[in-house]
């Protein structure tokens, strides 16, 4: 830190992402990326996109925006382009939380939310989750701040029903409610369908999990007109080609194969069943998980020590130190053949540290 | 705009940037941009990370900052990479300037520094030009803000020598001074060799002009390991994974074919020489330029007439609406073909207008 940085941001506790290792053989079941490639169709649109990276991208993204807007059945005005969901986060922090307006969000929930609220000096309220690890709906009815949930939520992979989601939204007419999709197509139902009922949602989403583009950083949001013009002031007062050509071109490729992200989507919802019940045999409890995530602890074996053994084996899952949580590891969902050496290699730690 | 957005974003004018047509024959010469594809090696590293996209970008940027660092004779802890020169950019707004230190450039400038100090709500004093267009070094000695200064710079094309750069740090030893060398690379000596000499100093770069790569946003940082830091701090606070991993694998391409640069900057000088003398023989004032463009006027038609004209017929350049240089227009440099046509229509507006 230098003597120059700006006394607000001195004590601020940025993100930390989970650790990308480089080389070896790593069976890496932490970042909740995809196992499988993007589309060959992302691919092939990304590597033409790169002989033409001298013209600046068009900051509207227009086909990229009209592409969206047609697969999620809502009109092109109520669909904004970020690089990455964690820019459209930090977007909605900025635009519709203020002094007055704090933020409200889960207290076992997406890490980043309350820096996005540290880093624009917003003043939040963390709601804790019930004994089940569930979020209580009652809990943010009225509540008068900007709330933001995940749904599925993280790291537990439980979803809300729709109902619920809905109910949040009826209750808070005055602020904007934000629910963060990034889960969604492995389990739970998506909220865009309630987008012209409620010009107070805000739908997040992310091309990094079941589209396989966590490499590209494409995230997206739906709302009413008038929540995505609040947000395109943000973006063009900050970065107006926050989106560089490649991965818009991608974007487009990948929306236009939606059978292969179904299909990966289904793969990934068998294999968290497979691993569910065998870590369920090894007398793991597994929350059940609406993600391409488990959310698992052993009272045998502490969470840390569990991460630290697989660790030394080779794999990597994310351990939170977090008081609540600390018992638990949130494991990636991979390809059935990584979650089988997995399993076993699970099995080998607790054999020898039981 | 919706009632729900803050209070304080409600006045904010955004940036806007220059159009991007899409489809029909156009001459593009209004946001100077490379007229020259990327480097092959760019295309080729950018096309293979494409395959890879279901993995998360490393959010060091490590091999990439690595590549910089030896390339300006810096240590890679003196680099940060952005996406996009914009964002690092905002990062130092947020960073440097606070409620009492506030921001200070000139009155003709980059019109994106203005927004970034809205946004940020940092007040800011816009030091006028000399009657030549001219930054005055002494109008920024012991100023007691931070310093926005882009050499060369825009929309004039004029640059400051290295020995004014450094009286300008020197006379600030309180306050960070930001040089915004977007276009050094077409003129002017990089303040990067004053790194080591004071800690005050931060260099802003882009790959968006010499490198041929605006569509995959990349920029630059570089300057003392705390200053950073801090920017380091920011940005692990609002995307940590700001880089895609594309941009990131052209960047290195890129940086490995030096040879391509420079032989793409020479040309453009060569042209920016051409187009500058047959501005003048047409009767135009050409403001001496050091940058991959030209500011412009003409006695006998306005800037903004010759500006609608030359859109008519196909060719667009960048007219700025503000007093003190609206008789101007600025155009980049392209293609020697590109910059005939530009003459031969130019002389045909005239005959028809004056």
């Amino acid at each position: 830190m230098s003597r120059f940085l700006c006394e607000k941001y001195k004590e601020l506790i940025p993100y930390t992402p989970g650790e990308q290792p480089r080389g070896g053989r790593i069976i890496k079941l932490n970042t909740n990326e995809s196992p499988f490639p993007p589309s060959e169709k992302a691919i092939k649109k990304a590597a033409e996109a790169a002989k033409r990276l001298n013209l600046y991208p068009d900051p509207e993204c227009r086909e990229l925006r009209e592409s969206m807007a047609k697969l999620y059945n809502v009109s092109s005005e109520n669909v904004l382009m970020t690089n990455g969901s964690d820019e459209i986060l930090n977007f909605a922090f900025m635009a519709f939380c203020s002094d007055k307006t704090g933020a409200a969000f889960p207290d076992i929930t997406y890490g980043f939310y309350k820096v996005f609220a540290d880093i624009n000096n917003i003043c939040y309220t963390e709601i804790p989750l019930d004994d089940k690890l569930c979020i209580r709906r009652e809990d943010y009815f009225g509540i008068n701040k900007t709330v933001f949930i995940a749904n599925p939520n993280a790291p537990t992979g439980i979803a809300l029903k729709i109902g619920d989601i809905e109910d949040i939204i009826k209750n808070n007419p005055e602020n904007v409610v934000v629910i963060d999709e990034a889960y969604i197509d492995f389990g739970g139902e998506s909220a865009v369908s309630l987008i012209d009922k409620y010009e107070n949602l805000l739908v997040t989403m992310t091309f990094s999990k079941s589209r396989s583009m966590a490499g590209a950083r494409l995230g997206a949001g739906i709302a009413s007109k008038g929540l995505i013009e609040d947000l395109d002031l943000i973006k063009y007062s900050t970065n107006p080609y926050n989106i560089n050509s490649m991965t818009m071109a991608a974007g487009i490729g990948a929306l236009s194969d939606g059978q292969y992200t179904k299909a990966n989507a289904e793969t990934i919802k068998n294999n968290r069943e497979y691993t569910k019940n065998e870590l369920i045999k090894a007398g793991f409890s597994v929350i059940p998980s609406d993600a391409n995530f488990v959310f698992a602890k052993h009272n045998d074996i502490s969470g840390e020590k569990l991460y630290q053994e697989l660790k030394k084996r080779g794999i990597l899952v994310r351990h939170f130190a977090k008081e609540r949580i600390k018992d638990y590891n949130r494991i990636t969902i991979g390809t059935r053949e990584q979650m089988e050496e997995f399993i076993k290699t699970t099995k080998t730690v607790l054999e020898e540290n039981i």
